[in-house]
């Protein structure tokens, strides 16, 4: 259980298997995010339909709503939002560090004011893990000390370091509750945009243990793309070629392009929903504004290259009516169609690496997405 | 084409059999209302799924938006939103009188003023009938003349005398621009809650035609239950017993049992899927609140007695997690739920109609849907 196979490589990208209790999923892949037990607008089985293989829960928002001891009495995430498959829930870190007011941070943990009820809570790394455990994803996450994006050394040491001592407690916790064979713990790469933190970060993750996968946390917040490209560069070889590589919080279809490149094999964003929710749609040749006054009489797909049901069935002139109108289903429409996009986009690019022309096709691809523009 | 036939009659209940252009309907049935060209959050596919067999559109908002040239350049209604079965039109008569503002009536037709942008617009039974052609559903309504519910005697006569004028402009109109196999055009009676008014209404209308179908307008719009089933009882034996009957804008699951029990065979109404936005779901045993806090923990299906997805695949533990964290999926869910309860009391009705125990099976139905009130 957990194991992941690394079937073919082309460059620096690759292409692998990995088992969970759920399921398989194949990878290059990317994870719809599942906030409050669902993925925005859309049914689980409409997640299916799109090919997406493994779904994230997001802790925090599950702890506040409906509460761990929900989920656990009505079967766990997995049979509370009707998914039934692999699932991975992230520690909470994130949101604790991000969305949360009044936050104390001391190493016990994170002070934070409940945005529901303002009643005070604290997170540490055990109460994540006994969390994560109630909810019964396939994967945890370790619970993180997130610093915000380009802090300067310093805090970014001092982020990676207490993450390092977190982990400890995650890991010791982790082996108390779970059954070893139902949930597996990833450890997350912090240290800024500084190569030498990135590096000191998964030395100390690699000290401590094997583990089943690593995760590359801190990037795609706000950094320069060429930024976030060269830590990717620099972490790459420090990492188990044997053990899955997952970038958190990205992202855009050119993101997954440039990080599949450089290794990575599991990916998370929130944007192909929320973009669909604004009626922002991705295609092969750039973006559409779905409200864009041209499309009213269009009978044609969203995305003539795209297998999607919004695009097998459904107009151009339809959708940009929805959207004028304020229709919920004009954004479950274009929302399933983003998800389709980025789940696409990994069975494409597996196919390329397993071809072994990935540079070439990848190239050719990032052309035609970005020919709009110039 | 158009033909209705009365199978069986049981008391003043009737199963019969309506032929459309796009398909075939078995009466008693109930017709989701897809205002903008979509059943409010739900998908054309999601509305097959429970049984419905006939949709409504709505002129008054179609003709605003997206407008009817966009409806019809992109294949009609049917085609446009994917349904691809029978539908009904109405005439935006309801709505040019209840929502539009600074109205003007004349004999030649209603002035309103476009929420939309403001400008000024007028409808004419001739314009209702272009605009009804042009969105291609199978059943036209005609262009009426509504009074407010209750109106006295004086106004309810002026409406339905109007409502008589205007009628033989539709036909004229009517008859000059559609395709006779492809639509046809119901007329509707008025008279408020005068018997002998509702009397004259549809002696006025058999005058003119013998008619494919006639509808029952300016009722359920504020008076009392008991009144509503004295004019159903008044205009039964008026009305051809070879014409389906359809009763506008209603309703709920006690008004459909008490309509069809005096007659009714078509039934239209927003509170379906208005009910199921706001969490309210109709049961066997009456209503549920899907946000009551006693169904936290509750692995039960909203509905035992219920075949339709949300019952089968979903907690109200789950339905009411969703509805607290304010998630699309949710209203989607209970919508679901709520006109599968209405095209499924159609379809019992119907069974028991042919079983000959209508006015028994109702009765108990009715005493265990009102049950949790005593």
């Amino acid at each position: 259980m957990f194991e992941f196979t690394l079937e073919t490589t082309d460059g620096g990208a690759r292409a692998g298997t990995l088992v969970l209790p759920h399921g398989t999923v194949t990878t290059p892949a990317f994870m719809p995010v599942g906030t409050h037990g669902a993925v925005r607008g859309l049914s689980m089985e409409e997640v299916r339909r799109t090919g997406a293989q493994i779904v994230l829960g997001n802790t925090y928002h599950l702890h506040l709503r409906p509460g761990e001891e929900v989920v656990k009495t009505l079967g766990g995430l997995q049979r509370f939002t009707t998914w039934n498959g692999p699932m991975l829930t992230d520690s909470g870190g994130f949101q604790v560090f991000s969305l949360a007011e009044l936050r104390r941070i001391t190493e016990e943990g994170v002070t934070f004011k409940s945005p529901i009820d303002g009643s005070l809570r604290m997170a540490t790394p055990e109460k994540s893990m006994e969390i994560q455990w109630a909810l019964g994803a396939d994967i945890a996450m370790a619970f993180d000390h997130v610093v915000p994006g380009q802090s300067d050394h310093a805090t970014a040491l001092d982020g990676l370091e207490r993450t390092l001592r977190w982990l400890d407690r995650c890991k010791a916790r982790h082996a108390e509750i779970v059954a070893p064979d139902k949930q597996t713990l990833w450890p997350i790469i912090q240290g800024g945009t500084h190569d030498d933190l990135r590096l000191r970060s998964i030395a100390g993750i690699l000290e401590r243990d094997p583990w089943t996968g690593i995760a590359i946390g801190g990037l795609s917040v706000g950094e320069p793309k060429p930024v976030m490209h060269r830590v990717l560069e620099t972490l790459a070889p420090a990492l188990p070629a044997d053990r899955p590589r997952y970038l958190m919080g990205v992202g855009f279809p050119d993101d997954l392009i440039e990080a599949i490149a450089r290794g990575v094999d599991l990916f998370d964003c929130v944007a192909a929903t929320r973009n669909g929710r604004h009626g922002s749609a991705w295609t092969a040749s750039g973006k559409v504004n779905i409200r864009g006054a041209a499309l009213r009489f269009s009978d044609a797909p969203l995305d003539a290259d795209c297998d999607c049901e919004t695009c097998r069935g459904y107009s151009r002139g339809y959708l940009r009516h929805l959207f004028v109108s304020e229709e919920m289903l004009g954004l479950r429409l274009v929302s399933i169609h983003n998800i389709r996009f980025l789940v696409r986009l990994g069975e494409q690019a597996r196919q390329h690496i397993q071809a072994g022309d990935y540079a070439s096709w990848s190239r050719a691809w990032l052309q035609r997405y970005h020919s709009k523009e110039a």
